[in-house]
Parts: structure tokens; C-alpha cells; sequence
């Protein structure tokens, strides 16, 4: 399968972040690509520097209707293409997600993803915007495979990783927007950016699965000024069911890639190292527990 | 809190396996080691690559009595430190078991783990010595720390690392006998020590603990003749908490390190990622199944 991915500087203008994404999707599409992942709520800034109710009005309608899904939509019925969407979901007044949606290559919606896993640090207040994910982990069905999406936070989480692979996806994919901080060391924001790449590349071996992750890149001022804002490190990447790197996007710069990814390749690393065969799950029920001591 | 590791090849004279062990516990201990860990059952060969049932011969004690306990009992209270041994558990007639001891530094035994996930692959035939343990994955208190000592296969499943981590490990540690086939490519033979690395970084990143793995080093033939046996990859090493690398042993040579690992920093790091605190424990509980579908 050849995947096409996205990334790109944000901006506060919506309909240039989203017409210059519409762009891309043609050009990848004419460039081979079937599926098309962006990265995590790709229509605006990282809102989430700052605790603002206003902000709220920035959120969408996601059904079939959306105004906001309506250029993708129509870019994959276009192109012929997957596109994995991140939108800033308005469910209802006061209630609000972080939701990826996946568009068929026929324009219609696949299906969603609600982020589960929502992180609260200075400079990313998600807590305050997102409500936690209530669709579960749950793959969905496409016509290039049975897709893992889950959204930047939840790249942390090996559960998160597992439970898409114990429900059949065939690959894992993030739209994610993680940075550094100024206030960091270089030495400290390497290290930070190496875990993260490290843990992802971890999921991929733990469950013999490719994984797409697709961030966004540039740097974003914090509109409250109470940090010198985030420095996106780009980075996106793809890797193969045993962790290998296939792609790696610079670290400052815009960047789109087809990348080839062998959904074949998964089977056979499987029968190589059988983690699944061997799972210990007369022991592993204490995993729903916060903690054990 | 200064860590020994001891990489080493194994041969059939299990007296003179012990003897160098012991010998650089003395010496990694005048180095100023306080831990030290050794490698998957490194009293004799790796002794899996066939089955045959006078191999069951080789199985101990490992009782508070045990005679193959006696000499690394004896070397932890004449220098010092707590050690980790990796042993062929007889536990009753037709019972064996693959058991990770743990003395503390006045000889005493601290605490056993019996490897929970035990492989089965051509040359790996572990299932056939080992029955699964049934300590679950349980830490172990010593002066040095709570260690959350797992074995070898255990090392792929992050269920076993998050386990650990929830009740109260403060660094992770893998004895473990890992390494290649000659029928594989050279290509195919590092990217399956890279995966080896990466996911047990991963287990880093993902729970905030330092991780120690100490692997076997040097060609074992395989005594059946159907295979060319396994060279193993050495290359142990220890990262910390954010999976940084501390140190990486030599891939084809014997080899002995003291490794400064600050248990400190584990708590500033989950202060900056706090991961434990926004598990979704509410939607956990189906990992303790087969699969899903």
C-alpha cells in the first residue's frame, strides 16, 4: 500500500490550512497514494495553549453533513483516495472531542475516533477542551485494510496500541501535534523527541503492526504569552511491523511523502515472533486498574 | 545507583560458568557496583535448541539451600551487592521451571520470578523445558530497589513491563539469551536486534523506569545438527527512564560494565509525562483476552 502523508505549518486562517491540504491530497494521490493521513486537528493552530471559552466556537459538526468535512470529503471522492482526517468535534453545547474521521475513497465517512487518552500540561490544556473518547478503541474498516487510528496522546499508551491490534487493525496510525519548549535543553528536546519516536516503533514490534504517525511542524506562539509557545518537531514517520524506520520527515520543515508500506509483510513477522500466541491473559486483568499498591 | 552488568559465553562446564561469574562479581563490585545482573541462564549453554530429556539433568534447587545458589550467594555477601541469577528451576519431578533469583547483599534470597511468557520457535524450544510461571509478574524488594525483574520472551510484552511498573517497580531488568540464525540475511539479523532494542526502550518510555538487559554473547552449536545453531547478539544494555541509551555492550565479545542509572529521575520524568495518571482504565479490561474478534 502506498501511503501519502501530510505535514505541515498550521496557521489562524482555516480555509488556507484546509486549501492547501486539498492541494497535497491531489498531489498524492497523483503520486500513488490510497491512504492520506494528516495530522491532528489540521484546520487550525494547537489551540490548546490557552484556556479560552471562546475557543469552543472552533469546534465542528462531524456528521455525514459537516461543513467541515465536506473538502475532504470531496478531495478523496477526487482522488480516489483514504484521507484520515482530525477534527475539533462539536457533539453538543459544552460537550466537545478530539475526533478522527476517516473518509472513504468514494467520499463517504468510514468512520470516527474519539482521542481516549487526553493529556493536560502547560501548553496543552487539552482537559479543558476535549472530553475523553466514549467509541472505545476501535479499528476502522476501509477499503485499503482495517485501520488503528488513534490520536497523538494515545501514543504513549502500549493498551491503546494492543487493544486496536487485539480488535484486527492491519496498521496504526496517529495524527498527532507534539513539540518542544524553549524552556527545554537541546539535549532534553532530543531526548524527548527520541522517546517519542522510540515508544511508537515499540507498538509496531509489541503487535508486529506498520504505524503511520503524522505530526505537525513549525512553531506557534502561546497567545496567553505565558510560555514562548511550542516548536512542532515534524518527524512524521512510518514504520514496518518490526519497528524499522521506511520514512522520517525533517524536523522543521513542511513535508508531503508517498511512502510504500508491505501490508503482507505483518503475517510473516507474526509467524516469526507469535507475541499473541504467548500472551499471559489469565494475568494481565489487573491491567484495568490504576494502580496495584 | 550503580549498576554491573556481566555478558558473557556460556559452555557446557557449568563449574567454570560459575567460576567466571563470580569472579567479575568481585571485580564489578570493586568497581563500585551495588546491582548485578546477569544473563538468561548463564550457569550452562542455552541448552533449548533441541529436546531431549536428559537435559532435565540440568535443572537446581533453588531453594534457600540450593548448592547452585550457594556460590552467588556466598559471592553477593563477600562483596556487597545484590545480584541477579537466572536458573534452571527443578521445583518437582516433571516440573521445571525458568527462574530468575534475586540475592540481596547479605546472601540472603530477596525474592524469585518464574518467566511468565515462554516461546517456541525452531531452536527456542522453551515451552518443552519450561512450564509458565505462576508468581505473576510480581517485584522484587531489595536495599538497591523494588526490581521488576522479567525474563527473555517476557521482554516483548509490554503488558509484562506495565505490570511491573503498576505495582511499584522502580527500574526494569531482562536477563535474557537472544540472538540469530545464519539463515537469515544480515539485513533481516539487525533489524530483529533493532526491534529487540526498541521495544524494551519502549517499555522505558511508556512506564518512566529505567531498563537493564543482559544477553548471552557467542555461537552455540545446536547439538541435533538441524539447525547452525545461534550466535547470540550480546549487545546488552541499560537506558533510562525516557529510553535514552546509558550503554550498549559489544555485539561478539564478552563484556563487563559498571552503568550510573539515577533512580531519581524516573519521578521527574512521569512529572512531565504523567502517563499513569490518564490510563483509560475503563476501557482496559478486554486485554486480558485472546483477541477480539
Amino acid at each position: 500500500m502506498k501511503v501519502g502523508i501530510i505535514q505541515q505549518r498550521g496557521s489562524s486562517d482555516r480555509d488556507d490550512n484546509r486549501r492547501r491540504i486539498v492541494e497535497k491530497i491531489s498531489e498524492l494521490a497523483k503520486q500513488g497514494a490510497e491512504l492520506i493521513v494528516n495530522q491532528e486537528l489540521h484546520d487550525s493552530l494547537y489551540f490548546c495553549q490557552t484556556e479560552d471559552v471562546d475557543i469552543f466556537d472552533l469546534a465542528v459538526d462531524i456528521s455525514d453533513d459537516s461543513k467541515a468535512l465536506a473538502p475532504y470529503r470531496k478531495a478523496a471522492k477526487e482522488n480516489d483516495v483514504v484521507v484520515v482526517t482530525s477534527m475539533f468535534e462539536r457533539r453538543a453545547p459544552g460537550l466537545y472531542h478530539n475526533t478522527a474521521v476517516v473518509i472513504e475513497k468514494d467520499g463517504t465517512v468510514a468512520g470516527r475516533y474519539r482521542k481516549m487518552h487526553i493529556p493536560d500540561d502547560p501548553a496543552y490544556y487539552e482537559k479543558f477542551y476535549f472530553t475523553p473518547g466514549d467509541m472505545d478503541f476501535e479499528p476502522i474498516d476501509t477499503s485499503v485494510g482495517r485501520l488503528g487510528v488513534l490520536v497523538c496522546w494515545d501514543q504513549w499508551y502500549p493498551e491503546a496500541a494492543r487493544l486496536m491490534a487485539l480488535r484486527g487493525a492491519e496498521i496504526l496510525i496517529y495524527p498527532t501535534a507534539i513539540g518542544t519548549s524553549a524552556a527545554d535543553s537541546e539535549e532534553e528536546q532530543n531526548r524527548q523527541l527520541d522517546a517519542w519516536m522510540l515508544v511508537q516503533r515499540g507498538h509496531a514490534v509489541a503487535n508486529g503492526l506498520p504505524v503511520i504517525t503524522v505530526n505537525r511542524v513549525g512553531h506557534e506562539a502561546d497567545p496567553s504569552g505565558a510560555t514562548e509557545g511550542i516548536t512542532f518537531w515534524g518527524t512524521s514517520f512510518v514504520a514496518g511491523p518490526q519497528g524499522e524506520l521506511l520514512y522520517r520527515a525533517p524536523r522543521s520543515e513542511e513535508a508531503t511523502a508517498v511512502v510504500e508500506v508491505d501490508m503482507k509483510r505483518s503475517e510473516q513477522v507474526r509467524r516469526w515472533w507469535p507475541f499473541l500466541r504467548d500472551r499471559r491473559i489469565d494475568a494481565y486483568a489487573p491491567l484495568a486498574y490504576r494502580y496495584l499498591r
